[in-house]
């Protein structure tokens, strides 16, 4: 076993009152936090979870195997910390994007768009969320039910500033979440070719007009 | 070890010129393979992948340990064959219900309706076709594939019916198909006192005429 890093592990125990609390209380800790996250998104990207070790992560983070212990008890808890990291990873990419939308309609697809380019990035996004399903349900729902929730808040400022229906509401949130999800791995993980901008203005005139002929 | 089911054996032996082709050519056969595909459902549903054995399928089937060698060679083999019988399964559980249907938006409609009905009455789908992603890509992908090809040919003979936009194509096919699947998850699979109905008649009516107000 590798020597505990004892920075990391100072830091930690200088700051923390409950010995759960793992949060890193210096941008230091922060820094090796992250870079173990990143180390655990590749590693579990590539190998699933039974496959991937502690060891490969940390060597692929180029820490300690003590900073693991540091911030983690288990595979499972840094797993279940990934999923949240990217889950967090995602709307901190998409969410000011889509706030800088002329209007709700605009959100949608850029939001869209935004997100397709974030699956050309993170391409391991697929693979971690729904291993989630199996690993950690609990965290797999989560990261669901947040998302939408974060679409419905915005159709219904949408619909409040009357650029949206009135009454859009959970069931729309699911179906739109849907959409994206399928249209990310069809077009942002299988195909790396598509024009994603392409991709996400026609769904988005589907989103807006929808399926009826426009001469009705 | 059980002794081989010998009727299923030798019909098997029968009718077979290559080695490989394992189709029962008797309706007798036919039924083993639905018990042995019905028990592998519920059998891969509660336990997962790496949990379920091919004893305890044939245990639930009530069938020879040899019935199943008679058909598969291995657990990954019933695995492959599973999802395609699922696929399969929910395919003609909607089709005939899409096809009666008076116009293509209806059609969308009523095969989300007699959708999130059948995973009601098939829970195990949803853990099965996402074990695949992780056991069997191949079969993971071709599921949805074929599901998306469905839905783009019905739209476009909706479309051609004139029912429809004209300019309906894959990327439509692809929005829609996510947008039931996760449907069937929150309201079919979370939620098992949702209205199916009317949570149809809500996400239909945003694929008929989008999110932009109805006074445009």
């Amino acid at each position: 076993m590798d020597q505990p890093d004892r920075a990391a592990a100072e830091e930690r125990s200088a700051g923390d009152v409950g010995s759960r609390d793992k949060t890193p209380r210096t941008e230091r800790g922060r820094r090796t936090l992250r870079k173990l996250l990143d180390a655990a998104a590749v590693e579990f990207g590539e190998c699933g979870f039974h496959d991937a070790s502690i060891s490969a992560i940390t060597r692929r983070a180029g820490t300690a195997l003590g900073s693991f212990y540091t911030y983690f008890d288990s595979k499972e808890e840094i797993f279940q910390a990934l999923v949240r990291y990217m889950s967090e990873q995602l709307r901190d990419h998409v969410t000011p994007i889509v706030q800088a939308a002329p209007n709700e309609i605009a959100a949608e697809r850029i939001g869209l768009e935004s997100f397709l380019g974030f699956v050309r990035e993170h391409r391991e996004i697929y693979r971690i969320i729904d291993e989630a399903e199996f690993v950690d349900y609990a965290s797999y729902r989560r990261h669901y039910e947040t998302t939408v929730e974060r679409i419905r808040q915005r159709l219904e400022a949408g619909a409040a500033r009357g650029e949206i229906r009135s009454d859009v509401g959970e069931i729309h949130a699911w179906a739109i979440a849907g959409m994206n999800v399928f249209l990310g791995m069809r077009y942002g993980l299988w195909d790396a070719d598509a024009d994603i901008g392409k991709v996400a203005q026609i769904a988005n005139d589907l989103l807006a007009n929808g399926l009826s002929p426009s001469d009705r």
